[in-house]
């Protein structure tokens, strides 16, 4: 047993594993991917970046930090051996395949950090765009972007008719229970935009767009995003209100105000 | 009266437009641009960054080819002086303005030219990415990024199952005669996809998605990127099949045979 490492020391670690995704989703991006599907009944593309990013990151993990647990989009998850350190990564290498294989620079490699089964540390990576998000608890949230390092704040928004609002697709709620309580939410907005996956929720920490809103996200869909939203002064929990670091119903809000009103309106 | 210019001098030019244009919309993306609303009774949002690059576009126009006419987004058009040459600039300075407030490197400025009121250079200029797609008559289409440029070319793809389609929201369909239609091509492609404005133009002619549908289109919104689709190999056309460079419909297709099956559904 060693001691925990620090939160700047695994930051800095983390940096690492975006600097080794993007040296293997980028070559990939816009290049005939070799995709398959997950799934039989519907289309889950999964590219080779998908799989060799996260080989590459969990590579890095096993050599320097063996004892820690990792959480993967694209291979079994390995649980962590130090009970006392209790660090979790949790790593989805291409969030937004979707926008991957269609050529659209909105997909992100979120590399996220749990200790203790609570997110400490998230960073989202986009190496076309040459942005990477990232924030440590208690440490503020920032974009580093072209070789300069910003802090990053949400802005505030005190009613849903003036809020610019972001969701990935329309499927997302077609044909669920939802769908009504989404078209409420939608009409209401200032302005309603589609598309975007991981990179919806990095505009609402910079403070460009309002909420985000979605269901059905899996784990490793949000967890890495939590940190960002929040050290940026915004809020992220589940329509309920409880946490949303599990995966399932997201509201993610740059102001505490529109997202009461959110809640609302999804729950009314 | 003097000769017409060669159209590798205004491809020249074109791109003096849309370092012009960058110059003075870049600055102002992500920078709390000066938002009002064109409509009093919807959301049309307008920067300062569209007024600026249109200004400065044309006035490089002005100074260069006194006797061209200009059609612009956001001013007067100017008509043109000189009936010989009949040089016609068309100009969307920020293609894409609910993406560009809301954050999105999804906008882009438009350049267009037409002689004889026949589309024969276009150009699509996103400066957050560093892309530039532009095209000449009978010269191929060709992507600048990060200082290299490369040939482009549409992929191809022969049936609507197997397409990747796109459009900027829904938007453009729900409570129009054409709902039924847009939901029938939706449910019937591999993949649709929401957001993107004339980028997903530029990733038909990159051969990274197959078909982009829209309707309630401008003239600015479509002319420029017409000769980038066709160059590259594709086709664009209105959805009865005719001309699409005076706005409303479009059908923008890779592959002429998911075009054709594209037009049968919207009509059928």
């Amino acid at each position: 047993m060693t001691d925990a490492p620090a939160l700047k020391e695994l930051l800095a670690f983390a940096h690492q594993l975006a600097d080794a995704a993007a040296g293997t989703s980028l070559p990939l991006f816009r290049n005939a991917p070799d995709i398959d599907n997950k799934l039989t009944d519907g289309f889950d593309p999964v590219t080779a970046a998908d799989r060799n990013a996260e080989v590459a990151m969990r590579a890095l993990i096993e050599a320097h930090y063996p004892d820690h647990a990792i959480t993967g989009e694209e291979f079994d998850n390995k649980t962590g051996e130090a009970l006392v350190t209790a660090f979790e990564w949790v790593l989805d290498p291409i969030d937004g395949t979707r926008a991957f294989i269609s050529g659209m620079p909105t997909w992100g490699t979120l590399i996220g950090l749990n200790q203790n089964d609570r997110p400490v540390l998230g960073m989202m990576e986009q190496p076309f765009t040459g942005e990477r998000y990232f924030a440590t608890a208690g440490q503020g949230a920032f974009l580093r972007h072209a070789d300069k390092s910003m802090a990053i704040k949400t802005r505030a928004c005190a009613r849903v008719k003036d809020a610019v609002l972001a969701t990935t697709t329309p499927a997302l709620f077609i044909d669920t229970p939802a769908e009504a309580a989404w078209h409420k939410v939608a009409a209401a907005a200032k302005l309603t935009r589609y598309g975007g996956d991981c990179y919806n929720y990095a505009l609402v920490a910079l403070g460009q767009i309002d909420a985000v809103v979605e269901q059905g996200l899996k784990d490793v869909d949000i967890q890495a995003l939590i940190p960002i939203v929040e050290e940026a002064g915004g809020i992220v929990t589940d329509w309920q209100g409880g946490p949303a670091h599990k995966g399932g119903t997201a509201i993610a809000c740059g102001d505490r105000a529109v997202h009461t009103q959110l809640k609302d309106m999804l729950n009314g």
